[in-house]
């Protein structure tokens, strides 16, 4: 797959910078109302980045996962649900290549960069939440699925069922969000990341063809087919690293700008006290550390996906210890760095107008998708037998 | 003062129970809406537990700080607001007793037990926003305050002022809050403890009588005199321990009916899961270690307490390092325990219709008034050099 | 049992402050020497505290576990390995109280009080370390046991063995430690506690009395039969906690005697730095925490023990639930600042002749006995189910 | 400077973790016994690693710092104080480079690659402990200095002095540790870090030729000219990490080959308790998140070192804030994973014959040179106000 050249990433993150600049604007204001980022969503969709990942042959911009990982994060420090959504796109973009069959990759890749597709979802691999059951060589798809990110206002959605209630045989498909029976609910209710839009959808035989229907048998049991779950992980790491530094910067100049020195202390600014800058301090380098460490699993991510569907399950394991870690590091400093900004800032940031407690709801409220206390124990396994993580939806 | 006999504080205690069992069962819709809860005022009037520090002597009930306290974190549990309008209220009560001349300790303790008053406060002892000037023997006040928590729906107001700009001379005074000219705005915008109603208050032409002044004559120099910085340290330790504590029954409750064990795991139930175990271990750990920590610091309130003016430098000191203290790891244990219950509730339990993320609110809102690493550092300046804090409006 | 009166209890208090005032002197150089305190062991026979616990109508001072607990905590303070060896000794004394019949009870606390026994251990509940075969009514025990705490120089053993290697039944005998047979091996080598001879204890052909074996017909099924694990459990917290307070207190001494300012700040003396006084004043906080949770787990065990036989299940779960707190409690904060008091003190205060990292390999050895994880775990699976934690060695 | 080629830094590297593996087998013995690691030394003499940062123009290696650090981090695994002595003698190397003139360097680089020297040191720039009088033109230096890393067993030594107590003028040179009137002390009596010889050294008219003083004329004023200080907290953050994996790497050997499980659970070996499993988990992440900040701060380093003379303010700021930043870092997740790792090993594993304790002796008195507090408000303040860290002897 792609490599950076220096100019493109940089053109690209460039791109992505203007629209975290312009995202930040009433990011406070978004999150409040919830809802859909409509204007935000065709924002992404003008700028380009939608295509990134698709290889240059099939009209895409051939870009490596490391900068959409990056814009992820730029994205995540004006707004964590938009870093959120772009990250999902993205690698719901790559499902059928790395489950389906080669014709099947190309078709969507290039029908994808044509249509500038914007990915949603509506999967749910553990419960038979949806029911397919057979018409002609497709299927008839009942059920209702929570949790769907992103499906309002997608242009596709992935979608995954069961062919019964026992779980039989799993299905993946690929179709238009505009298909008949399908309904996106409104009811996304969370504290945080309250524009990912990752309400319910309710599926009323929904059709789907046969060409939409992933085909696994050149994807089963190769270490590829299942590298959604460590691309699903590093998206997340990014998400909470972008969000405790869009943290720091909007503490900072509030610092900067409004805060005032305790009122017991003769320092002339609040930025003048010690306590304060030690606190900056040590945000900034447990920042520093989750960057260098999410970079890392980038570029580790690079290289597996670089192998296609060569790829080994030692890489995908290393890949997987790797995404897994800069995952639960960066929760950790996530969640440190946006609940204590307000002691740096004082009383009077806490403010609902100010709304600076959305980056914790935001990194909180997205950190319990998957348990970190089993991405500890997972690691943990290998440090102690060398065994990988196995391969599931979270690993 | 008074001291606990066992039948008496269970009374009241069984009393605050049911009060907060009541408000637990609109507080989370409660938060959402902010303003003022009248309603749970007014229970709080007709409870009988606003006279609760009144001396008997002047129709009160007699009871020892430490049971008001109690009461505080009773109430805490529930709602963090109430809790904190409640133990305001209390130390309000006694300002013209430990400020004042004893003929004005009779004189608003009988009122405020006759009349049954809930104190608010409008005071700023930092800085000059509210200015007085001479009038007969009283003042004419003009002004605006932030920060005035609990003045709406209050019989009184407790309230300050300079004599000018330059803060030469710095005046208290209990004000009827229905006084002519008082305004009390409906601003406060807290991202928690948002019943608190903490808005500013505004003061045109606002006359205090002559004898609303407190006259700091016996006061003057006396270790009691500052002792109120003191009861509000301990006041906010109880709110921060009790919203510990009810997050964590809350938790429990969710995690015990609603929470699923992770999907990867065997365990029938959420509960049976090691991890979940031992967190709720840890936290609870901790949280009995800070109560254990607020009762200790109550304790010596009440002995300190017991003192009255004849209290000294020394026994003042020493109350003020252990509230201090309790305050600052009270603070430490909440802030931990509120952000990460959603850990072991899982990620269905994060909707804004639970609401859980108000107890973290509450307690990041409220433990930012005054820096908790200068209350660390003043402990830790006694440690090493054996003088107590300066009696401030903080410690 | 007995209750603390003020009088006495300070008697004691102040006996045991001076004893440790005088262990103190040399218990940095006899921490590299290990070995056994012979001299500090025969100023606590001396001391008369050894018979604090045994009820005065056998002859002993009728003093309750809340003042012994004290007491390890003072000696902790000086030195660990004494305050572990004179908390061992309380919890050895009371073993045939809580596990044989009221005859044995009266012997063994007569005699102990008589002969003024310092109690030592070589007991192994979880492994046929020993084995003993029936000799007439009595027992010949063969065998070698680890961890046998305090046997050296000890009048009386504890001794526990099984009827063969597949533990059919379990006894505990106690014994005069210069029985035939007994070869108590100078092999603890302990990176900590060095001093409380912890070694091994070899029985060749050892005779057991039938006097000597402890009788549990009485004791068999009541909750106090298996006391003795949270008499352990918070003897350990208490020696945590002193080794705390121990550190804390040489920190300060060394910081205000010997520190310099860091020679980039203006600062005239370490004193006045604020970092040094933040730190001080957090560690005096976490360690007033831990001494509230213990002194309350103490009290606690007052009152189970007053319950002698007739203590119940829930008494008995509530306690261990206390201790448990306060063991894993006092077990964080012993363990932070026992390696972080280095950060006050500077650079050169990190010699072998200060010998100040003994707090910390004191601490961290003796912390371990039980891991720390599973006392949250079955505190936590005590808050999700209301079941109490299964009386064990541990609990 | 020099670049790493893929194949030299291979076999760099594989030389270190030869010799690291060598260093390993007696580092618990090494670490009790103290005094000179001469056969080790003699090893890192005969490695030809000594000469790597020297340019192949003057006879060296040519390499880069960050295979330097790489290699102070490898050595360091095995045996903390050979890594702080490798890594010390490497910036000692480049003293004259940096402080001195072309001349000098070409000089002094010629001198140490051809003799293969093994530089010490004996400087205090803080304090005049050593003054120097003129002597024609070079000078005699009396006096005694403490911390000199070292000394003992160097070929040459870096030493500072002053012209008077005054501290008017500071000088720098290199001399040969054999220099009449040096003397050696063996007085280094650290708790850790106990092979790295810092003990004292006593001047007693030593001569210090001319052409032995460095000309600060071409340095004067150069952000290089204080890049020392920089090399000094990339080497120690470098120890503190390589001392992290190791101990890791030591704990996992024993927990797995000699560890128990729980007596209390059913689980067969100790590394299948889940407990253990998520302990391993966390350091070893922590561990990931420093490795990568050391490795980014060693590119930095690389960078700026690249830039040689012409090295801006900035540049050299940038690389000040990654390298104390790592530093931070590294001392934190040291200190944790030393203290901690005894729990996932258990109480048999807390003897003087394993000496598992050295890791956590060895960070803890190698983090206290400089307080971590202030170079996390150096940091902070930089994070404030955009003034990088002032250079000093530790910036």
């Amino acid at each position: 797959m792609g490599t950076i050249t220096a100019n493109e990433s940089t053109k690209y993150l460039k791109i992505a910078s203007i629209l975290a600049q312009e995202f930040a604007k009433d990011a406070a204001e978004r999150d409040k109302a919830g809802g859909t980022a409509k204007k935000q969503r065709d924002a992404l969709r003008e700028s380009g980045l939608l295509n990134l990942l698709i290889p240059k042959e099939y009209g895409g911009e051939g870009q490596p996962w490391s900068l959409v990982l990056r814009i992820v994060r730029e994205l995540a420090k004006a707004d964590a649900a938009l870093g959120h959504l772009y990250g999902y796109h993205a690698f719901q973009t790559v499902l059928p290549h790395i489950a389906g069959t080669t014709k099947q990759k190309e078709y969507f890749y290039t029908q994808s960069a044509k249509n500038n597709w914007f990915w949603g979802n509506s999967s749910n691999p553990i419960e038979p939440s949806l029911i397919g059951k057979s018409h002609g060589d497709g299927f008839i798809v009942n059920g209702h699925n929570t949790f769907s990110t992103g499906a309002k206002d997608s242009d596709c959605l992935a979608i995954t069922w069961y062919d019964n209630p026992e779980k039989t045989t799993f299905y993946l498909g690929i179709i238009p969000t505009s298909r008949d029976g399908i309904t996106i609910n409104d009811d996304w209710d969370g504290m945080g990341q309250r524009q990912t839009d990752s309400g319910s959808v309710t599926f009323e035989n929904v059709v789907v063809e046969a060409d939409e229907v992933i085909d696994f048998t050149e994807s089963k049991g190769t270490p590829l087919a299942t590298f959604d779950a460590i691309l699903s992980q590093i998206v997340l790491a990014n998400v909470f690293v972008g969000s405790a530094e869009g943290a720091l910067e909007e503490a900072r100049r509030y610092t900067i700008e409004k805060s005032r020195p305790w009122y017991l202390t003769d320092y002339e600014k609040a930025i003048d006290d010690p306590f304060v800058q030690r606190s900056y301090g040590d945000f900034w380098i447990d920042i520093q550390a989750a960057v260098q460490l999410v970079e890392k699993a980038g570029r580790k991510v690079d290289e597996a996906w670089g192998q296609d569907r060569s790829l080994t399950e030692e890489e995908r394991g290393e890949t997987a210890l790797l995404t897994g870690a800069a995952n639960a590091f960066g929760t950790k400093v996530a969640l440190n760095v946006t609940s204590n900004i307000f002691q740096v800032m004082g009383a009077r940031s806490a403010t609902r107008k100010n709304n600076f407690d959305r980056f914790w709801r935001n990194v909180r409220t997205h950190s319990l998708h998957n348990p970190i206390e089993y991405k500890r124990k997972n690691i943990g396994h290998w440090v102690l037998t060398g065994e990988y993580p196995n391969p599931t939806v979270y690993s």
